[in-house]
C-alpha cells in the first residue's frame, strides 16, 4: 500500500467510529432513559480517545508527509488528503488527557443544563460551564498554535475549515449596519398590513408528526434511509444513509415545529446527496457547517417560506388538524371565508417580524443579532475578557442594545441554548454565515434554472435538488468554502443578496 | 500503576467500548432504517477490531503475566484477572482480520436471514451461512489449540466459561432419558383435565405494552433504567444501569408476548443487580450465558406461570384488555362465570403440553427437545461431520424422532432461529441448563424463605430479588459457574430438581 492508501484506510475506520459516536449522541437525545448517562459518557469519551489515538499515532504523520510527496493523486485524492490534514491537525493538537475531559466535561454540562435551563439556575450550572469554558479554550489555544492564529480562529476553524473571525467581522459588519433601520423600517410597513390571526389549536403532536413526515417526503426524505423522532434541541445526526432527524412538538402552535422538521430536514438531505464514492473519507463529508447550516436555510427560509410554498402547504396543514367530519363538509381548501386556513394569513404569520428573547423563535430579519451578540460574548469569553460570572448582565446588555429587549431571567436569557454547555464553541457564526449563504445559493440556483419556484409550488423539489445536488451535495468536501460557493454562484460570499432578499420579502 | 491497575484501566476501556457496540445492535434491531445495514455493520466491526487490538497488544500479555505474580491482591481482583485472562485467550487465539471478517459475514448473514426465514429460502442464504460456519469453525479451532479442548468446547467455554460437551452431555443424557416417557404421561394425565379456552381477540399491541409495562414494573424494573421496544426477536441488551429489552406483540394471542416480556425482564434485573463497585470490569460481569439464561427462565418458568402468580395477574389481564365499560359493569374479577379470564384457565393455558416445531413457542416440558436437537447439529457442523446441505434432513429427522414431528418448511425448520446465521455457535446449550439451574435456584429460594411464594401471589418479588441478589446477582463472576451454584444451592447442578419440579407441575 501506498502512504496515501494507507490513510484512506486509517480515516475510513476513524470516520466509522466517528459514525458509531454520533449514532450513541443521537440514542443519548431521543431514547435513552436518565439512568444511562454516566455510562453513556463513558462510552463516547471512550471512542473519541480511540480515535484521537489513530490520529496522533506517529505512523499517521509520516504517512502524512510521505503521501504529500506522492505523483498521481487526482482531484479527489489531493483534496482527500488536504482534508485528511486538517482533520489531523486539530487532533494532534491536543493530548488524550484533554480530548477525554472535554468529552465528559460537557457532557456532564451538557445533562445538567437540561435542568438547569427551566429552572433558570445559572448559578448552579456555573462551575460545570467554567469547566467546560477552562478546557475549551485549553484546547483553543494549543490549535492556534499550530494553525498559526488566534484561539477562537482555532475554533471556527474546526467547525469550517479556513473560517477566520476577520472574515466573519466583515460580513457581520455589513450587517450589524444594514439591520436596525431595516428593522425600523420593517416594523413600521408591518403596521400597514392585516396581522396573522393563527388556526386555534390544540394541534395533537401526532398529527403534526404525520403531516411533519408527509412534507419531508415532498422534499424528498427517503424513510428508508431516516427517521423523524423527538428531542429537547432539535438536531440532525445520523449517517448519510440513516439520517436521523429530530423536533419537539408544541401542541399550542404548529407552525415552530413543523418549520423545524423542514429545516432539519434540509441538513439531512445535504447528507444524503454527499458523494456516495466518498463515504467515510474526509472528502466526502459536508463542506464544514456554515454550508450545512445554508442547506437547512435554504429550505428553511428561502424555498419553505416562499409564497408558492405557503400556497402550496396550507391545504395540506388544513387537512392535518381539522376534523374529518369538518373536511367532508368543507372540502380540502375550506370555505372561501376561513380566515384561519388561508394562505395570506399562513404567509402573513411566517413573515412575521417581532423582536424577541429567544434565537431558535425569531424571524429571519431578527434573528443575525442573536448571532451577532454570542459571537461577541463567546469571543471575549474565549480571550478571556469577559468572565462567566459577567456574562449574564453582557447579555442583557446586548440584547438591550440590539433587539431594545432584556432578558426576565436566565433561561431566555444565557442558558437558552445548549452550545456552549455542550462544548461547541464557535458554531453560532455558522447560523447567519449560512443564511447568507442559502440567499445567495438560492437566487443564483433560480437565475439557473426558471422552473424551480413554480415547481417548488406544487411541492415538486427535484429541480431545486437537482441544482443543489450538481453545485454543492455531489462536492462533499472537493473545494473548499469561498471556491465552493463561487462556483455555484459565480462570486464570492456576498451579504448583499441576503439584504436584497430581506428587502424584497421584508418590504413589499 | 502497577500491572493489575493497568489492566483495570484497559479492561475498563475495553468493556465500556463492548457496551457501545451492545447499543449500536439494540440500534439495528429496533430503530434502524434498512438503508442503514451496510454503515451499521461497519461501525460495529470497527468497534469489535478496536476491541480486539487493545486485547492483542503484546503489552496485555506482559501485564497479564506480571499481575499474575502480584502480591496482596483481594479475592475480587484474583477472580477479576482470572476473568481478565479468560477474555483474553480467547481473544488472542484469533488474529484482527479473522475478527473483523467474523463480524461482517454474521450481520450480513442476520440480515439475509430476516428475509429469508419467511420466504423459506434455506437455499438462498446457503452461501452466507457457509462463510459464517466456516470463520466460526476457524475461530473455534484457533481457541480449542489454545485451552486445550475440542473446538466445539472452544465455543461452549466463550459463552459459559469452563463448559465443556461432556458436562453438557451428562445432564442432557438424563434428560434424553426421562423425558420422552414422561411426556408421554403428561399428555396422558392432560386428557383428564378440562382444555384451556383462551379469550378472544384482538388484543391491541398497545394494551398488551401497558400490561407488559405493569407487570415489569411488579417485578422490579425501573424506567429510569431501561426501555421496552420492540423488535422481531426479542432480546435483552443495553448495560446494567441503561437496559433495553425487546418484545413482538401478536394481536390474536396475548400470552406469549407477555411471558416474553417477563423473561426478558428476569434477565434484565439480573443485569441491574450486578455489583455496581465492578462496572465494566470482568469480575462485574453476569456468570456466564447458562446463569443468564437461569434468571430470565426463573422469572418466566418458576416464578411467573406458578399457580400464586397466574392468580395475583389473571385480573390485571381481564382489566388490561377489556373494554372501560365492561369493567364498571363487572368490576376487576368480572362475572364469576367468565371462563376466559379465570385464573384456573390461564393457568390450564400457560403449562399447556403441545410439541410443536417452533422452539420459542414451546412449553417447558418439550423445550429441552429442542436444545438436545440443536446441540447435537452445531456440534455435528462444527466437527464436519454433518454439511450443511444435509442440515434440513437431518432437522427433520430429528424433529420427528424427538417430538414425532417434521418441518413442513424451512421457516418452523432450520430457519427458524436467528443464532447460527448471527454467528452465535454453542449458545444453544445454555437454555436449557439454565432451564435446570433456575430450577434448582427457586427451589433453594423457596426453602431458605417460605415468604417468597406468598409475596409472589401478591405481586410482591422483593423477597425473592432479594435471596437472587445476595446468592447470585452481586458475585458478578467472582465465582465459577459451579461453585456459584453449589454456594447458592448447596449441591453441585443436579437435573433431579428439574424433572421433580416437571412431576410436580404436569403430573398434578
Amino acid at each position: 500500500m501506498t502512504p496515501y492508501q494507507k490513510l484512506e484506510k486509517k480515516f475510513d475506520r476513524l470516520l466509522t467510529l466517528r459514525d458509531a459516536e454520533m449514532m450513541l449522541h443521537w440514542d443519548a437525545s431521543t431514547m435513552m432513559p436518565s439512568g444511562g448517562t454516566a455510562a453513556r459518557s463513558e462510552q463516547i469519551a471512550a471512542l473519541k480517545t480511540v480515535q484521537h489515538e489513530i490520529l496522533s499515532a506517529a505512523e499517521t504523520a509520516d504517512d502524512l508527509d510521505a503521501a504529500s510527496a506522492e505523483n498521481g493523486l487526482d482531484q479527489w485524492q489531493t483534496a482527500n488528503l488536504r482534508e485528511m490534514r486538517h482533520i489531523w491537525t486539530h487532533a494532534n493538537a491536543l493530548d488524550d488527557g484533554l480530548v477525554t475531559a472535554l468529552s465528559k466535561a460537557s457532557m456532564a454540562c451538557e445533562t445538567t443544563w437540561r435542568t438547569a435551563r427551566p429552572e433558570s439556575d445559572f448559578d448552579g450550572i456555573l462551575t460545570q460551564l467554567d469547566e467546560v469554558l477552562r478546557l475549551v479554550r485549553e484546547s483553543a489555544q494549543a490549535k492556534a498554535g499550530v494553525l498559526d492564529c488566534s484561539p477562537y480562529d482555532a475554533l471556527l476553524d474546526g467547525f469550517t475549515p479556513g473560517l477566520r473571525a476577520a472574515d466573519i467581522d466583515k460580513v457581520f459588519g455589513v450587517l450589524e449596519e444594514f439591520l436596525p433601520e431595516f428593522l425600523f423600517h420593517v416594523l413600521d410597513h408591518q403596521k400597514t398590513k392585516p396581522k396573522p390571526d393563527l388556526p386555534l389549536g390544540p394541534f395533537p403532536s401526532n398529527n403534526q408528526r404525520v403531516l411533519g413526515i408527509k412534507l419531508m417526503e415532498t422534499l424528498g426524505f427517503d424513510f428508508n434511509q431516516g427517521r423523524l423522532d423527538v428531542s429537547l434541541h432539535p438536531f440532525s445526526g445520523g449517517t448519510p444513509d440513516d439520517l436521523r432527524i429530530t423536533t419537539r412538538y408544541d401542541e399550542t402552535d404548529f407552525t415552530t415545529g413543523l418549520m423545524g422538521i423542514l429545516h432539519e430536514t434540509g441538513h439531512a438531505l445535504y447528507d444524503m446527496g454527499l458523494p456516495k464514492k466518498w463515504r467515510c473519507q474526509p472528502v466526502g463529508e459536508p463542506r464544514g457547517m456554515d454550508i450545512h447550516e445554508s442547506q437547512s436555510l435554504l429550505i428553511e427560509m428561502q424555498a419553505c417560506r416562499s409564497r408558492e410554498f405557503i400556497d402550496y402547504m396550507t391545504p395540506l396543514m388544513r387537512e392535518a388538524f381539522l376534523a374529518p367530519t369538518l373536511m367532508e363538509t368543507f372540502g380540502r381548501h375550506g370555505p372561501e371565508d376561513d380566515p384561519h386556513w388561508n394562505a395570506d394569513n399562513i404567509y402573513c404569520h411566517y413573515i412575521n417580524v417581532r423582536p424577541g428573547l429567544i434565537r431558535v423563535d425569531a424571524d429571519e430579519v431578527t434573528y443575525p443579532a442573536h448571532i451577532i451578540l454570542r459571537t461577541k460574548l463567546e469571543r471575549a469569553l474565549i480571550a478571556d475578557d469577559l468572565s462567566l460570572r459577567e456574562l449574564p448582565l453582557a447579555w442583557s446588555d446586548g440584547m438591550w442594545e440590539l433587539l431594545g429587549l432584556r432578558p426576565n431571567d436566565h433561561s431566555d436569557g444565557c442558558l437558552q441554548d445548549i452550545h456552549w454547555f455542550d462544548g461547541a464553541w464557535g458554531y453560532f457564526p455558522s447560523y447567519t454565515l449560512g443564511a447568507i449563504t442559502a440567499a445567495q445559493l438560492f437566487d443564483a440556483a433560480l437565475k439557473s434554472d426558471s422552473s424551480i419556484l413554480p415547481a417548488i409550488g406544487e411541492g415538486n423539489f427535484k429541480p431545486l435538488y437537482e441544482w443543489l445536488g450538481k453545485n454543492i451535495h455531489q462536492h462533499g468536501s472537493l473545494y473548499e468554502t469561498p471556491e465552493l460557493i463561487e462556483k455555484a454562484t459565480g462570486t464570492r460570499l456576498d451579504p448583499q443578496i441576503f439584504i436584497s432578499h430581506l428587502k424584497q420579502r421584508y418590504l413589499q
